[in-house]
């Protein structure tokens, strides 16, 4: 096998002269929580911050105008790349959506590197979801513009754990000092892997509550336990309830049991109802990526602590700030 | 089953203040035919006109810079959902196009209510297409923003309904007086259905001609009737022809006869030919919702009454008035 | 059958007054290589030159502002629908995506005639992808808008064999006197067929390589004879080689031999590797239509006389050029 070695990543030509470029995380890639520091955090959270200040006053501006996403899905997900879309509408930009890759020169058999090189040609910025593990962190190593990963395969889904993150600063005005609560299935969910990983940064108390068989993995526990973060597992609510601030829900999938009496068993302690927010705080926010497929009852979206329609809306300026920042304009 | 309440539809926080808000229409859907007083239609036709005045003098205007539509599209329609692109670019507009929603969230089982309340995070309004009778109610309930109905299963298709409508207005400069003839497949079409609820609120004279088996519904029939409207049913289109000021063309699906005997034996008295057009009036128009699959002879085009191309020009006119209109900006 | 004479092509209502209406290609349709004069290519070459220049000084610029394309893909084409979406996003106009044709109205049986009819009631210029040669051309019988040929079938793809032959001029700085090798399956592939026909509008002189199943047709090959073009023949590019300045490598399909022997024997002989390159001159070029599977070897993409990246890019100028020109703005 050759080895390749890239050209040096090159200053983008379309960007005008000026100071952005000793801007942070311009002509970056953002491909996975672990590249963040607390700084980087606190940094792209106050970009987030303006962008929801000015999308309440003005509804969208011309800071990327001229510039264009290339929204590259090698598998569907309505959520994610209506969101990207919004963002760089929303931030005057244009897109490539590119939706049906599966039928396309991919399934001629072009590889990722070529494909992102092609459409590097046609765009300032690529967003990439994939189903392989690695795959954007290929993609970045081919590229001379930013890549955005929006998820590959069960690795990595930054932008989702960026979002989950601002939302609970959002929400409550801090993070530190908090106690979250992850309920579900902790074993599979990229999403409260990535969330747990961003959370060590902070000074934050962990509750795992799952099924036996879907406990949060054990890397991810020492990982966060060399920290110095509290953790501790549960497989009912109940006794953590009380003491949660950000509690979030994910989903326990029926297939993911062998022994279908077992899931029988369990399944009702992982539904939030209306009955399940009387034993909470007053001030805690009930979060889930989504969709939802009937683990958060319809009667709680009318909780005012019912947090996860809002969390989307906090994922469009999280991801308007980081459009804006790769392309050094924030 | 429990009962959900929607919180109170608030002012939309993209908009900026103005007088705006006493504007019809301003952050409403549009449901149903049902829904639009005479009135109604003066204003949304007058809106109308005044898009098709400023696109031929001037292509595009930026009336809607920096609003964003979500075209949501659980089936195909490839020329609704183009009328609607193009719409709101011609308005200076955006667009999240999403057509590819059987693949995405929505076949992990999320919910119309959950994907809606989703996209208004991202987007301004929603123009919704789904095969389901009531499911642009459904979403309009649950939706602080505004809903289009595009299209629902074999229910309403209200945007269809005034674009022939407007067609009708702009092409013979009135309504009032003038003969209808609705000639196809009038049972298991949604178009006539509309059109012919939409003409009950002018003083018009409706044939229908249609065979046996696919004639208009008995209680389409009786709300007209109850209104005051002379209608009157034929076989074939001889006798009414010379009389009629606008043929309203649909087709005949061979699938609906039992009897293919049946279907051969009427086939051809509803396909329009020059020949038939020179039993017409000089000032009548044909219309037909398209597409069309023989119904209408090719040759039939050069006709100037051929007006079924116009009307596609005119429903993006229609478009454009109802996109400005909800968005407070009519 | 009827004869049906389409309406006299009409001024494009949406395009101001101006002395755009003497510009050459104003409201003409790009169908086929042969259309073109060398004057044609000195003027279209001088525009993209253009667009170049603009695109790397300020990105993007309003000239097509308000203008809309309808991008109307019924094969998916993932490189060349984002190329064309690129390119009129560049120039401020907008898109109109169509990649899901075979779904929707198309499949219900429409024919491309009332398609394009339909769709230029909304849009200013068509891009037409199909699998029918013969298609482009019968939609601009009957489109009033400019159509663009993005390929049909194995008919033409004259966008692509601009973007050669610009590629060839801007990496070269000139055409005339310049060796043309093509490599591979030059018997089906539309691509080398189209830059042929191109070709002989200047003094060049073509080498073709191919296995002796996959030679270049002789249709080809005698038009080029009258034009006076020297082309010889070989198996093997060693021969060839030194004296080549544009290596233009094609795919060799394992499905064009019925002897996969042979397939075997041959197919070493058709893959460019660092090796190949030590041998051919200094400032030669290698370009590839893309996507490529294994005939060019990632090691290659180092080397600077790599052009087919590049090429992309050309490809991006070429196609801006062209919406410009048609839509009277170059």
């Amino acid at each position: 096998m050759a080895t390749y070695v890239p050209p040096a990543r090159t200053e983008n030509p379309y960007l005008p002269l000026g100071d952005h470029r000793n801007a942070p995380f311009y002509g970056k890639d953002i491909l996975s929580v672990r590249q963040f520091s607390r700084e980087d955090l606190d940094y792209i959270f106050g970009v987030a911050k303006e962008m929801h200040a000015m999308v309440e006053r003005v509804g969208t501006f011309d800071l990327l105008k001229g510039k264009i996403l290339a929204n590259l899905f090698y598998e569907p997900s309505t959520r994610t790349s209506s969101s990207f879309t919004s963002a760089m509408e929303r931030l005057g930009g244009s897109v490539i959506p590119i939706n049906e890759v599966r039928y396309s020169s991919v399934s001629k058999g072009e590889s990722l590197p070529d494909t992102v090189r092609t459409l590097e040609c046609y765009a300032d910025v690529i967003v990439l979801r994939h189903p392989e593990v690695g795959a954007s962190a290929l993609a970045a190593k081919y590229a001379r513009k930013p890549i955005i990963n929006a998820g590959d395969g069960v690795g990595e889904h930054p932008t989702q754990a960026l979002l989950d993150l601002f939302t609970i600063l959002s929400e409550l005005k801090r993070v530190n000092g908090l106690t979250v609560t992850m309920l579900g299935d902790l074993k599979y969910g990229r999403t409260v892997h990535s969330l747990a990983r961003l959370l060590s940064l902070y000074e934050v108390r962990i509750n795992y509550v799952s099924p036996e068989i879907l406990r949060m993995p054990e890397e991810v526990k020492k990982e966060l336990s060399e920290k110095g973060i509290p953790q501790a597992e549960y497989e009912t609510l109940d006794e953590v309830l009380p003491e949660t601030d950000v509690l979030y829900v994910t989903r326990v999938q029926k297939e993911r049991f062998s022994d279908l009496n077992e899931y029988e068993s369990v399944k009702h302690a992982y539904v939030i109802t209306p009955e399940t927010m009387t034993r909470a705080k007053d001030e805690m926010i009930v979060m889930h990526p989504l969709p939802r497929v009937g683990e958060i009852s319809m009667e709680v979206d009318e909780d005012p602590r019912a947090a996860y329609f809002r969390q989307m809306e906090y994922g469009l300026y999280v991801r308007m700030a980081l459009l804006a920042m790769v392309l050094g304009k924030a």
